[in-house]
């Protein structure tokens, strides 16, 4: 049988211990689970950046992956920690919506408030409920246990709003959701979108209200040193620069508008 | 049976092979381990830093573990190499301290110099020993050796100091130890003598001089923005920022001064 | 039977999922392997920086490895995908000269285009090969399926110049290939050349113009504080400074030109 597979998300860096730390507790509970880093450098106690990675990345894991993610603001505080069943995947996070994009592609069977002591180490530290509580919980997951047996059902888990692009009739306008390492911005402005506007005639992108030349299929699609638009590997539309760093050529990050238009709309009066 | 775990602590960094590197080392010799970072990060040659790592993780792993740890600035000079037992880990490092924090915690059943030349790899950098000696070291221990084995006891091995608070009839002087990802200031005052002095009246917590507002049981117990004192995981005093970085409002980093006074003798005269 | 094993070496970074979503899609197709990170600090898109990391680690993973490197400028351009064969290992990278280190010091027995879908993901992001093609071609290989399978063969693959030292009768001129955390300065002028010089009589180094000390064992047998030279893990020269960071000291970093000349050619006249 294959081994269990639990991944990690979140914000505690690579400097500090707590990430190992966690893991040893895991591996406690679970020693022949497979670990696997997603990443540990979530910005610090950014719930909604936590939320968009996890949504990036968790379907291309293994049916049966368990996913253990924190980002924690609230640690020790009366916020809940949930336990979590969507699609083939398990999920035990802080209760604050880090889950949200994951619940917005597949809408969780079973959610449960980590109620059940036995499941967690004896002594819980207020300030480092990863090693206490949740490493413990994914583990118990990972190594057999339903998510119903930690805790009692939940259905006011808190969500949080991902930002949708808005579409009108002749505009689509979205926003960078993050800048990766390469520079590339990432948009929440999904294909479909822009394919159903481009079907009616030409259309114009525009980042941080600065044209971008041109919709292409592929980073070397666009000539070496000019930015272009194309989708990314999430169907998401980007602002890329073939071979240089968009964000730093175009001074956007997190947060910048950017617009698909139709042609005509853009034509100055 | 469970697969050996191989926890690995370095100041390698993450950008260079070295850690890959010793991974495929230690597999060379124990195919089945499974690799653990606790973390490549650990400020380079700093010898305390990485046993106060050490010791806030190790007893977290699983009883077995094979603690694999190189903070080495004194890698190809004279300085031997080293296995250790204590409760129910086993260590590999070299012979510097860096096991000093663990030894302070749990004292160590058996330490020997690596003497043994089969358990190495046939060639020994004198730049990398970590490939080449301790890798392999560890993962025979993590295959079933005995640390016996490995070498000739030693007695005179190296003790580095932890910097230890000292406590007076009303008061306690520590120290930071270390700023986390969160800018949380660790220190070292433990929580058991704080409670012996607050079992006498009020107290007074100052960080660098300043006056820390309250004592409080978790993060989210604090005013926002204001900076608090609480128990961290590992039980000592930590001054933090509920939602902000304690470090930089308070422009203090490791080695600031940390005190507990008896509320009273706080009082300007 | 011990777990197959796949290193990773990338340009992705650890801030980013895309790591950790390659391993995802490699755990799908093979769950039991092992992943080792080699490093996903890549400086973005340096190829040649890439191909001397694969080649200063490969050796020292266990025979049957299987390395999956993707250091990937031309993402979703026309280059090919490669699976080759090379000494007791496999390899599946961009054919972009990323392996060229490795053939450099074995010989490829096989070299293949990643030609057969089916060992693909169903859909191919333009943007993220490594996730959608090199991933799960890795994990194949890990799981038994041979380099032939995987396409057709090719003879023409890319391969990049790998620049090494020139040595005259009494001069060897090289460069500085990569700097280190530590500050080390690793040089591509191995110790055979350094050796065959030596035998003729006293030497002179030189890095960046500067003259440097003394040529050293060991880190340690340097005086603290000067610059020394000694042969580092891969027995390449190395420019270093006992206890100190030399890139920073000498002002020095990837490219300076480093010389060993005759002693008596170094007088000025």
């Amino acid at each position: 049988m294959a081994r269990p597979i639990i991944a990690l998300l979140t914000d505690f860096g690579t400097i500090d211990h707590y990430a190992g730390t966690m893991k040893g507790a895991a591996l406690t509970v679970c020693p022949d689970a497979t670990l696997v880093d997603i990443s540990h450098d979530v910005p610090p106690h950014d719930i909604l950046a936590g939320a968009l990675e996890l949504q990036a990345s968790f379907r291309y894991f293994p049916p049966g992956t368990v996913f253990l993610v924190v980002v924690d603001p609230g640690v020790g505080s009366t916020r809940r920690g949930i336990a979590a069943e969507a699609g083939d995947y398990r999920f035990v996070a802080p209760d604050n919506g880090v889950l949200s994009g994951v619940f917005e592609d597949v809408a969780p069977k079973r959610v449960v408030s980590l109620t059940e002591r036995r499941y967690a180490r004896p002594t819980i530290s207020r300030t480092f409920e990863g090693r206490d509580r949740f490493a413990p919980a994914a583990a118990w997951l990972a190594k057999g246990a339903d998510v119903a047996a930690l805790g009692s059902a939940l259905r006011d888990y808190v969500r949080i709003e991902i930002p949708h692009a808005i579409q009108t009739d002749d505009r689509i306008v979205g926003q960078v959701l993050r800048v990766d390492r390469f520079g590339n911005l990432v948009t929440n402005i999904p294909r479909q979108l822009v394919d159903r506007l481009a079907s009616g005639g030409a259309i114009d992108i525009l980042a941080g209200g600065q044209p971008i030349g041109t919709l292409v299929e592929t980073y070397a699609g666009a000539e070496p040193g000019m930015p272009c638009a194309l989708f990314g590997s999430c169907e998401r539309l980007e602002i890329a620069l073939n071979g240089g760093d968009a964000s730093a050529r175009l001074g956007l990050s997190a947060g910048a508008v950017v617009e698909v238009v139709r042609a005509a709309t853009a034509v100055l009066p």
